[in-house]
């Protein structure tokens, strides 16, 4: 990291600065030049709050080196993530379809939808159980229970299954799960992911709809920093001022994620929209914005479904979907899973 | 239009209403029911504000019928609007691209990057001639001898040609472009919105970074409501609170847009990223989700570009994304002009 | 509440919709008038999702009655709130001043700064101790040592303290606690919420970045139907566009929550900006606006603070604000605690 | 300007990234520190586009010394503007109140709410002639008509008086208006920008409600940079995910751009809210941030006016507003005009 001073500054100002950085475990090398000085720092720059060195005066400019987040930086690891999530690979020129219906609502149901996405070609199965809700008189899911039915649709179908958590000391119904899911307003729930790191099992996060790219790679982080490395990122939309849907898909976040991290990056454009009629339209721009995959919501029968009915497909519309979805890998170079 | 009287509220105030209601030309109904006051109003609505009918606390709700834009609204005209720009038929099931630098800058530099785009499969040449710039003191464009340029390179490939038009006055310079652009800063620059209302000749209608789709509607309703029916409503992103892109392109507008208008929607992936090597990614996403057409910036030597270099594309790179883009319409149902 | 049909509508899906609304614990009342259909609906109608009612291409419109938060909403319980936290009461027409550092680090440092700011005016005390940190590689606070400080600080001044809380396994270190915060990444972590709704003790709220006032509510509703009553909503900026402020401040949500709820609405000029040059002039324009209370950062040595220091003022800046809040008071009807 | 090169970096690239530099009218100083080179740029640094200097691999960071803004800067002229509008003097640690109705709709209506307005201690009046609409078939303002209302009631008050210009065409309307105002949607209308940078009347400009400070200030630039250097500044609201309001008033901008620039701040808390219950709240929160004047909007009777009414607070509403408004005045050091 080098600092510049601003040329004319008070020497007991840059001194000061001087002594404050040497707090730290940094070892600094300054030389003249050009009328002003210049600061080379090196050692453990982390633990350097940035934003107060701008606090001084004196500070005309300066420049870090590398990404915030090791772990997940491509810089440092330039090989894609592959992630075994209960047998089916993901990343690495993989494309996979997640679907399933946005809650649990019985063994039926999640069974039928199962078989279903399965045949039109999904390879892992969604299923809410711990639902996270903007009103306490909302329906919060069937919990545990719902877990269960989601292992039975496991068993019958053979398919991996994924689902949220919604706090920590949920985590022990989660151990047949085969990839565990942290919501969007969970994004910053760091101690959270801070217990989901010491765990081995793939985690899928979801970006926080107020979050930038460089906060959703810095919540992995705290997964990854854990020692667990299996992370799938999807994007679902950010808040906006637009108000026709229910998020804004931000699209350009999936190729801007493929080129900063070595992550499989996923979309979800049922929650990013909101909207049933646009989610096959947003699902597509997802495969060829170049998504590693996708999780769709997909319900029987979407009137009756206890949560997010407006916008899951019917098994008949997902089927076309993954047709299309199918022909579009080939043309940006994606083998389906 | 109804609106429901809250029941118990002041009598008074519920004949204040009527009487304001009344003002305009319309006729009004009223019925009794459920203990509450029902008003049915019919005439000329458009004259009335409803942000002050909400005023009154005795309204418990008003439900409006119809969309606020008339002519645009595909409700009102089911059939998708075909426009000719130049021999180039747009809408209706085709897919156009317009292609070309930012700013014109040169005779050769324009009619080298026409050829180029045209061999590629864009069959619209675009170029700024009159550049709206943030800072006073960045270069402001070639003004009508860009015009000149653009048209000389229309002669040389025979291609139609769009250009961005900032003020009224320099309209008459605009007679042999044909489309108009309206940039995304004018979005609601209504008096230019009523004068290009008032020709014949195709517009190119830009979002505005801080627009919703309505509001996009509504500017468009100002151009049709004058008479000139041949609008392209072209999505180019909205400003968010991530900064690693320039906007944040509202992919979901599109098949919104498709909708809710029968006017051609178009999407410009070099505006809203800003960043050219995800230009392709996202142009083809915006292919996916039901675009008609995209509009993106190539140059021949992006570095030395006079405007948004950094957002080009090169010759090269446009070349292998139409090859995408036609292979990708197949899976879409659009038909590459 | 009641659902006026579309004219015209299809008779079958009518009746699909009302047999839909049925399966609810809902009576259903029916009227023809003027050409179409008014259903109204009573009962247990929170267990509706309203956004798949309108799935039903019959629906005209819907009107709601009520608001979505009970135990919140001011219509409700028309009379201020007034809590007592550790012997200070707050709101119903009081203001009241929280300092302290964004972090608790030692025992000197929180000890002076709580005499200094209590000498100043404020009268509970804050302070870090379970820091929630975007990096992973960023100071985590003390943690329960850091709790322990805070009691120390309490004891040693007098001051009721308040300090934030980050995942429910970390309630028992709050015992001695006199408000518990949850953060604004926290806002929506149910889980939690819910189990503050089980205790008695009051709780700061603080908006999330990306959550409009009316989630705000749902979030304070969670805490009060779960039995406690003490809520106190704490506006801390959101999130947008502008990057020179670290939020921005909605200064109008203190006005409108002060119309739709009777809770105490605070005010944290420190988070909202972070930048601390700003912070006492954001702090008046919270008072005039009408807050109940401000919440702001003050550190003895900001550039050292081990946290957030660019956003805390010093004690003798917190002074000065602190003779301006007081008369400022005296202009808008508030009596300084 | 530094540019610091990557180390290790290929040195054709850096030969090229040179040579690109030279190309403007600049002088190069390169050394070698450090396992890296440096290199100064001095002469004409606002035609290079920084943009583009980033999209050379080779070059690890820039540092830009000094404001884009040059006129604006505060670092540049320290020394407060003070404007002479009509006689009354704005600016240099005066408060003025400018107040009237968000059109003029008659001769009656317009003089008794400047009479009144005056009277609480308004010193200029404003009225809306030309009104930019977010819909054609809304109410369009009385266009010259009002203009010359507007001068009978400057007339009859001897007030001065403000209007917004939504064309460039309409500039000879205005010979006799003292303030011409730049509405928030113009505001990077640079063609007509550039026009009132050649006149010599002060302009009060809008924040636009997508563009950050810093583009606010280069929009004022554009008028500064003509030779036009009475400029007021006025914060309106910007545009977020929240739908209470009709934008979100950002207070901070006020503190923030008083240490900006040295031209005067002054805030719309009628626009910014859009509902009138508030806008004394927010009124005098923009007071307490240190604005140098307040713009409101005030009419005899809201629910008939012909524009923005919902927001339009009354005369006696008005009257209370500046009671307090002056007393405030007192405690953070201003003079009310």
């Amino acid at each position: 990291m080098i600092i510049m001073i601003r040329s004319g500054s008070d020497p007991a100002q840059v001194c000061a600065l001087k002594e404050w950085l040497l707090k730290g475990k940094v070892t600094l090398n300054s030389v003249n030049i050009w009328g002003t000085e210049l600061l080379k720092l090196e050692g453990d720059l982390e633990q350097i709050d940035f934003s107060l060195v701008k606090k001084f005066d004196c500070v005309a400019m300066i420049t870090k080196t590398g990404d915030p987040y090791k772990f997940a930086s491509r810089h440092n690891y330039p090989e894609d993530t592959v992630i075994n999530a209960g047998g089916v690979m993901i990343g690495g020129g993989r494309f996979t379809a997640i679907a399933g219906p946005c809650s649990v609502e019985a063994e039926d149901q999640i069974c039928n939808i199962a078989h279903s996405v399965k045949k039109s070609g999904a390879s892992i199965l969604r299923g809410g159980a711990f639902k996270p809700r903007t009103s306490p008189y909302a329906f919060q899911g069937l919990k545990s229970r719902g877990i269960e039915l989601l292992i039975e649709a496991k068993k019958e179908t053979g398919m991996p299954i994924v689902s949220e958590i919604v706090d920590i000391s949920a985590l022990p119904f989660f151990d047949n799960v085969d990839i565990i899911q942290v919501g969007a307003r969970n994004m910053q729930n760091f101690e959270l992911l801070k217990e989901l790191g010491q765990i081995r099992k793939p985690i899928l996060l979801k970006r926080g709809p107020a979050n930038t790219i460089e906060e959703f790679l810095m919540s992995a982080e705290y997964i990854l920093s854990g020692g667990n490395r299996d992370v799938i990122l999807c994007e679902r939309g950010v808040r906006t001022f637009e108000t026709m849907t229910r998020n804004t898909l931000d699209i350009a976040a999936i190729p801007l994620l493929k080129k900063l991290t070595h992550l499989p990056v996923f979309a979800d454009p049922s929650h990013a929209s909101g909207i049933s009629d646009i989610v096959p339209d947003l699902a597509l721009a997802c495969v060829a914005a170049g998504a590693d995959g996708i999780m769709v919501e997909v319900h029987n029968d979407p009137v009756n479904a206890f949560s997010d009915g407006a916008q899951s497909i019917t098994p008949e519309c997902f089927d076309e979907l993954m047709r299309k979805v199918k022909a579009m890998c080939g043309i940006v170079g994606k083998k389906p899973e």
